[in-house]
């Protein structure tokens, strides 16, 4: 999507040098920094400091180190040296096992020497399935919002969309997936407006989403995770749409930290709650969530410190607690099927009832 | 409560000089520091730019204020002129109103000399009243935390609290309102946990209760306000208690925004959701919360930049968002009573139910 009114990718591929550049999300949203990755361990630091984020882009990033060593050596020994490595920066994402795999398998059979072309080129296929994937979530969440917006008292008032964390282009390679369709509404002059939450501990709301929308233009207000119920309470949201980070084949959600409260003020006030999601998100081999999905617990540090600009624009971490306290900071929650009104896939939404949930599995 | 092992108030009267001093609120929780009131403008300073809050403890400073006011001048004019200077601090406390109102009303009658002396005997008046009902608050709490304690699967582990914002000594003279129970629980030796939200935007959970309960040496973890909804899906939470702005005759409650959804979490979990209040806080006057109750706007800057301490110990402001973006920030939300289990008041708890509060209206 746009910055500075220009199209932009989160990871680009550069064909002339054989190279990608990334935006470095570390210095978002005060700066916009772009950095060349040319060796595996380019793309392995960037994946590891956190400069890409997202299960989709942290694939597609890990896809181009994977190129890159076989640039430097293709042997087969090679070749397991740096899926090791690249696997190892973040072991629990699920998508760079996935990429990885792709890359290693379209080039095991090939002879060496044929081995960096043709990872370049799955890299940039795997950029291009991303994009697609994306796209068609947005098409299909367009069409939910559409016929939303024409049962609104008011139908010239702008559609009040609420979200949560980064589910934007930048945590994807483009379109992103809960705000695929923000982009394609706005892009195709519906009127629609964002209830952006900040998000803490990590403010992906406050310091991303935020950051995207302005940049392409989508009008938006940025809130404290607090005010969802008062907002939902008031009808000043008509749509809840988040991303996941793992569903289960009965359709409960995992996603960042204050979905679940988000979920059960939408259903108090008989909002749509929707879950944008690839297929490949959907964990078919686990059905409940609250016992299946393992909470990962994440520094305190998170908690109690507040990273941002000063007055002086230097960049400086402060500290918001009185010194030494204990905190407790689970990074995601799990919102029951019952909560979620549909996912909302490449193939369509999908309510998560049994059957609904079949014929999608079917369908992938 | 305690500070370093030393029991304190939050305003404390020094009778040899007849001033009063306060912690100086603004400082917390990176420092304490011990302020001495002499003058009425000394008063109004404090209350103005929050060294103190916390309508009861804003009632006090008020009080002083009023007393010292007529050391220098207790003409009936000076009266006036000083009862309409303090209330300007704050004007929509309404316990501001009611501690001068108090002062006003016993120092009227008497002549300009008697004055200063009946003033100051108030402002203590005013300031045991507050102690008493906190006191009182706590042990009915007590009581309902006693009763939660003996139905626990584990009788020997702690009892997990779940509190939201500031409500407790330092928003008072002494005890609190929510966090008077937990007090008095841990003061006869009860296991107690208090789960501490941090209550963005501004705060006062990670600063104010933080401070509070490491003071006096109460267990506490804090988390930030995403995550409620996990810690009462997964069974942490026995209890949740808060304070209170204003209640009407139905038993609607408004409170720090953020209230709202532990509430709504609470209710899916069957956890019960206490609302500590004097009585004095309830609006007899109204019923419906959601209509009746104005909610402040407050600043974006509270949303867009959080204050805290640099690895130099600078106390300093950070953005915390790209430069210019808009946020909403209302300052309160209503739960409605349906979601309340019991207002816990100095006469004790009383479900909001129709009959329960009419009892509760006739005692008061």
């Amino acid at each position: 999507m746009n910055i500075h009114g220009q199209p932009h990718r989160s990871i680009e591929a550069v064909p002339s040098t054989r190279t990608a550049r990334i935006i470095d999300q570390t210095v978002l949203p005060h700066g916009v920094e772009w950095r060349e990755l040319r060796t595996m361990e380019d793309a392995a630091e960037a994946i590891k400091v956190m400069r890409v984020r997202g299960a989709p882009l942290i694939g597609a990033t890990a896809a181009f180190g994977l190129c890159f060593a076989l640039r430097e050596n293709a042997t087969d020994a090679a070749l397991q040296v740096a899926y090791h490595v690249l696997h190892a920066t973040r072991p629990t994402a699920i998508n760079l096992r996935w990429a990885l795999d792709r890359v290693r398998r379209v080039v095991s059979p090939l002879s060496p020497d044929e081995r960096a072309d043709a990872a370049w080129a799955e890299a940039l296929a795997i950029c291009e399935h991303d994009v697609q994937v994306n796209h068609a979530i947005g098409k299909h969440g367009l069409e939910l919002f559409r016929a939303i917006q024409t049962k609104k008292a008011d139908p010239d008032a702008p559609l009040n969309v609420m979200t949560h964390c980064n589910a934007g282009w930048l945590a994807t390679v483009d379109w992103g997936t809960a705000i695929s369709p923000v982009y394609q509404a706005h892009d195709s002059g519906m009127k629609i407006h964002v209830w952006v939450s900040e998000t803490r501990p990590r403010g992906q709301g406050a310091s991303l989403t935020a950051f995207e929308l302005r940049e392409h233009g989508v009008p938006h207000t940025l809130i404290v995770d607090n005010n969802a119920g008062h907002l939902l309470q008031r009808g000043l949201v008509d749509v809840v749409i988040v991303g996941t980070d793992r569903v289960t084949a009965h359709g409960d959600v995992a996603n960042k930290i204050g979905t679940y409260l988000k979920a059960l003020a939408a259903k108090a006030h008989d909002v749509p709650f929707y879950v944008a999601t690839p297929v490949s998100t959907i964990d078919w081999t686990i059905t409940d969530g609250i016992r299946e999905i393992p909470i990962e617990q994440r520094s305190a540090r998170e908690v109690t410190h507040m990273p941002g600009l000063t007055a002086a624009e230097q960049r400086e971490e402060v500290l918001i607690t009185p010194d030494g306290t204990q905190a407790r900071n689970d990074g995601f929650d799990v919102t029951p099927a019952a909560l979620v009104t549909a996912l909302v896939t490449e193939y369509g939404a999908f309510p998560t009832t049994a059957s609904a949930l079949k014929e999608l599995q079917a369908q992938a």
